[in-house]
């Protein structure tokens, strides 16, 4: 089973697709995951076959595969409440447009929908990103929430959504969220709710991005075998957890890399995620799928980082053997 | 050292104060600590002398001290972004007004001073409660938080808070901060920061309650530590983790008591707060103040709760001796 | 919910069942889990109605309910191989006849279609007891075990207990298989596939021992969730853990109460099971039948123990409340 | 099997014995382990008949065994180097005389043997006590030690108790050397060094007091199994670890109940030595001596502790039963 | 200190001998360690000094010593009961022959006489392998275990062994035990009690694997140490624990490699075994025999797996320096 | 930030300085940190101007700096107590003198005067050193310590110290002390004092050495951040734990590299010490200084061990970036 190894080019959107490509290709990725921002893939313009074309040529001229496109940051405004200024700094103008919060998100709603036209006429089958959530924000559980506001906020997402996904099916098109905070389903018991409410719309899955899960003690490798159906991608990012007694879970509001967060992003395979044994569930459950290395590291350089995260990966992601060892003792 | 156990009456609030009194009286607690909600304590009167000699007369008639009155909930709305229904449902009819959130944190925050009145008259030296916050929205710092926005968070806070502060100076109140997701300071770094920008308001200090710690992983017998001297009210409520690879810290947006929740508040004393080493850490740094029970537990009576918790309370709390043990080898 | 709180009789079956009777009862356990060994209850004399009376007036006059009848020793032989002087020791003699295996086996399951017979006579919910397995003794996996060999005990297992299920059903009587080392299940995998095997038979279903599963390192309140609606019978049974490096998790054959074992049976409540969560558990998922103490402990003396293991379990198992802790936090 | 359990009298020696008779006699005690200080027991008057016959009268007026005698401060200054000021404070005057080091120890030497002569003369089978060390305090091996330093200090050892011994031979006393940081053996292989060195003296054994274990991550239960035939006495005292990071094993030259120590003495039971294993396993090994209750906590009244440590220890310690429980299944 | 690093060629007896030696030789290894099965070494031709001649010639062709011969499979059957299919399966048809049991035993303990005479032709030290037990299958210890059952199966294995060692010892080979679950000592307390049975006949030794020990949480580095002297073989083969609430350690009856299991074999040094710890125990005890790796792991590419296992050995196993570091901080 | 990677040569003193630099220059090493005994610096020659030069040629002609000069040993000598042969093995004939011990302390203070001219004279910014203690030797705290000896101890450390200090002053040199067992400073409560009574020197600083730390289990990252102003030299030396309940912290006074002792020093980058997490502490507090290996491991030729461990520190030591990765989602 050769997956291949991509970079998912949302960290490096400040540069042009272009260098990123060349950048990935001399260090030897397969691929790349693309993000829909930056200039690196403009969903709203699927149906211009030039463009399209032109993206192709581009990354084929580099000998890489496009294994995924990305919309996290529109996705992210489908379903946030509230949107604010952090909005406004990840959106493309026309889907920010007047900043009143129900046109920034039926307009972001559209725009992923365009991003499956994007991937059908790409020829690519999946679409990674987020969805948002209207009920993150009552994570505390105080101001005490009641239990309907909860559940509105899982119909929102299925009201939102499901409109969404008529345009993935008739496009051919799968959608892989990922597992985040601040997402409708970020961790073991959020995503078994999405995915019963999404039980019968196939091309809903997921993105598996292990490093969410370590820092809320979620056991990402089991995730695996309990979601194994709907694993349609898979993210190669690492999280540290660093607990000293001082250092909590919730971060502080502490900015990346500083040491008095109880955890943070590293480069892949320098944290607590226990990747070989990932490697090996992911055979186990069949997944042939890209694994795509989304480098976050605040306190690396991404220059040195990223190819290191490739070899990395290369060399803790073998293919099981086809016989059985003891098959070696039988006197047959 | 004779520290009063007393209760804390906000989750009893659904009862009349004289029931509250009545019950709490005959289990054998020490005071309450009164809420700012139900019947308990109106704030709004604090210039009726009538009715505050109506409750000093009702706690004395139960033989009760009032050892802090609180008021969390109004406290919450002071900074907290955005005020929806949640909040509606824990405001009075006076501070919710026609709910517009600006003037909802302007009529809280004036209510929070009518607070500090309040303790004044009935000769109360502190007064528990929350801030809110505008910057815990952000806490999973995705979609991206521009550095600014957290330092405009706790700018608001001293924004709003100063000058609730200069009424307490001017009644000689103390306000004890309880650290507390949802609030301006929920965690060791968080306090520290706003313990900064208050580090010349002595009446502003901290309510000590373990109960949000240990489910972050910070050590809060060692925070008592670190802020001694800031230490205005202490609250034995407890939390016991449940962590088991699908449980996460960040409890799915479940329900208390559902066991799927990561953690879950629990009867003071069936939990991983370290009781023992707490109470001899609280004799160490000379806190000479009430301890509180909170008491929640969605898996339990609170009827046999509450006194079953004093009982805990009662017997972990003991007297640090006088002359050292290892005197007696003296040949002197 | 007041479940009753019963004690097992199986180790208790060199004392007659008066003598039994009357300890419980003055201890104050609720009922008994009558074990069909000893004089305690002859399954074979079930179409006896004087003797079925006998000891239904035998329970009644000390007060005592019989929540459930128990054939662990006789379930064992059903799939067991080899069979040999350890079964000798343990069935009756009508059971072992001549001791030939195969008959063995056969007579056992008779037996055990006798026992729910009995169970219907006396008006009893649920049958406890053990399977036996034919792939037990392969558990080291070494002499390579063929995968048909184990797919074959799988099979073994459904062929000897679907027609004794059939007599269950036909009695309206349940089966609860107690998960243990040495049957067709004894951990969480294992007890998986059996239930899947046995899925459209809604009568036979799981006695939950957590005390064989702590010390395989799986938790037993997920189990409780995981497999809730099977759950038919509670053994409020306990395990300690002593690995130190050189005490190791096979027992080593060392004798129970040798303290070189890495793990050993003990008195409720000393051990390792999160006896509390376990106990919120049973609440969260309904759980409304007996809790049966098996008291096993080779290092305490059992009249000692099994007053102490009541009042253990009373203390320990407590009602949910009817309404929500933050409710008294309403302005409504 | 019923040990008596006794009260350490080495920290109560600033009352008079005749107070802490009656005391200990008050709250249950079986007996005293007599300390050689304070105005407990002189042992250099132990062929004063009618000074012997006078403690003997005064411990059987209050019902109380002198279950042993103790002369740990004496025993200390035989070995020691430096000796200084803190030897001082608890010698005897006699003992220390002019303080000329040698001269010290050797005096020391002699008071020991008279403890010997003491304990038959009380009819007393055991006396408990230190050693002190030539080679504490090379214990951070820096500057560096020679390795024939150390071996100088076990040689000193035998040299300077060699002698003594012979005196506990000619009386037929046993010497139990507490194992604790500052003498020739503090852990596991120091023990073991000086069981070798002593192995043909089967009057020198071992009081086994787990507070220093437990601190150093000696399992103090395996002990007793590796050291079972030497056993003599048994201390029941308790430590309580505190790590946070900052706390550390060495303690930090803190005084004790100092809440920065990252281990500190605790009242028994409070703590974290293992103490059902450790009684089951005193069992298992057929410990039939005392258990003397050694009370040290600085952080609470000792009338408080002394009798909540008796009542500890006389419900942790229970018998092993006479038969197995699983004798119970068979149907003989 | 330069011991031989092997290869184990038993999990390789599907491929013949010559393409066996050319691969090993290929990778570096410095020797075999040659399974008595498929083509790689008959031992029952042992007095044929013509084929023995041949084996010596082949592997001296490829620059490779044979560090010592292994019968596990046939040692399995010497004292197991049941024998059945899982043993034809392993066993040449000559020691199976009519599959009666007891006949098996024999000729099998008939064919580990050969292997002894077999080595002393080929001038190997040691025989490695399995004894097979009785009491294996007793291991749950229910249905219970007659004491004198277990007493039985020890005796059985002396019965068995003991004339088989008489040949070990004639011939002046040593056997090295394998303690392994399903053998007659498969921790530390049943090799305890083995070697105690075995004291006297020093060419009784072990084979230390840790990779069977760090799944009954045995440490396996403290096991060298207290059998420093009866280590006679070492196998370098790992585990992986893979424990998470719901996998346990009895393996669930799954195949290798399935992620359901609570622990797995894994490719040398991807595991959970102590290596460094282990190769400097190693040299401190002395050990100068061969180290032989022993791969298995049915999650990876044995052509993949066993180069990197030697590099792995070979970078981990270093030799102890003669000088102390701290003799250079000596004036001298 | 690059910061000098460089070799302390302490444990390299028995060879001449033209080997070691010729070694480490050879190896790769930036510069080296030159100890104060064998023949690498003699510093009462600091007013020997050609010895001065010859030390700094030697050095330019292996293209090595000196990144700081080290004086343990005679530090060692200025406060410890006893003084006694340990020290003579280390000191030069000159300090140690006729061995009178207050003489010796006085000789040891101007040589280490002589230290801060040396390190004027060549240009060093630090001289890394010891202290010595008067009461490193009461740290078991028995028998009984009077508080005013541990005060003593501190005032004795500054009495003696700032007379040194003052020379430091005149020449601007810094002292770094290396807080290690045996000094005044060990662990983090004892530097906290420490850096209390020198916070008005800011010439006197810590020499911040992980492998002290972590057996201690003291949370070497965090202590960076809390003394990040006065970290003025780094040691990259480590140190593996090895507990199993009978290897105790103390460690036995058993030598280096004897698999019994609880802990012991290693090879760096072998060991307990978190070395990514504290290179990022590093860079967060802006350390800019060398990073100088001390290797110490007695089970591994130091000629093998040096450039291995400043292979991994330089592979873990790398630089933060510049700009944040998150900032590549920007819109704008």
């Amino acid at each position: 089973m050769t997956r291949p190894i991509s970079l998912f080019t949302g960290q490096w959107a400040d540069l042009p697709l272009e260098e990123v490509a060349s950048l990935a290709s001399g260090w030897g990725y397969d691929g790349l995951e693309l993000a829909c921002w930056g200039d690196h893939l403009d969903v709203s313009r699927w149906d211009d076959a030039e463009y399209v074309a032109g993206r192709q040529e581009l990354m084929a001229r580099h000998g890489l595969k496009i294994v995924a496109i990305s919309n996290h940051l529109t996705g992210q405004a489908v379903c946030d409440d509230p949107i604010d200024r952090r909005h406004q700094e990840i959106l493309s103008p026309a889907v920010w447009g007047d900043g009143d919060p129900e046109g920034v998100r039926q307009r972001a709603a559209e725009a992923i929908k365009d991003t499956a036209r994007m991937a059908a006429k790409l020829g690519v089958e999946t679409v990674v990103g987020f969805t948002g959530s209207s009920i993150w924000k009552v994570l505390a559980m105080f101001p005490p929430v009641p239990a309907d506001m909860i559940e509105d906020g899982y119909a929102d997402f299925a009201n939102r959504w499901n409109p969404i996904m008529d345009v993935f099916d008739a496009e051919g098109v799968r959608f892989a969220l990922e597992v985040h905070p601040s997402e409708i389903a970020y961790d073991y018991w959020s995503a078994k709710r999405v995915m019963e409410i999404m039980a019968d719309r196939p091309n809903f899955g997921l993105n598996w991005d292990p490093s969410h899960m370590v820092w809320q003690d979620i056991d990402p490798v089991g995730f695996l075998w309990d979601f194994a159906d709907r694993i349609y991608h898979v993210h190669a990012k690492d999280t540290k957890r660093r607990l000293n007694g001082r250092n909590g879970r919730l971060g502080s509001h502490l900015a990346w890399a500083d040491p008095r967060r109880g955890w943070d992003f590293i480069s892949t395979g320098h944290g607590d995620v226990p990747w070989e044994d990932a490697f090996r569930m992911l055979n186990a459950i069949g997944y042939s799928g890209p694994v795509s290395v989304e480098w976050e590291d605040a306190g690396m350089d991404r220059l040195v980082g990223a190819p290191e995260a490739l070899a990395f990966v290369r060399k803790s992601m073998f293919d099981a053997p086809d016989a059985a060892f003891d098959a070696a003792f039988s006197s047959k």
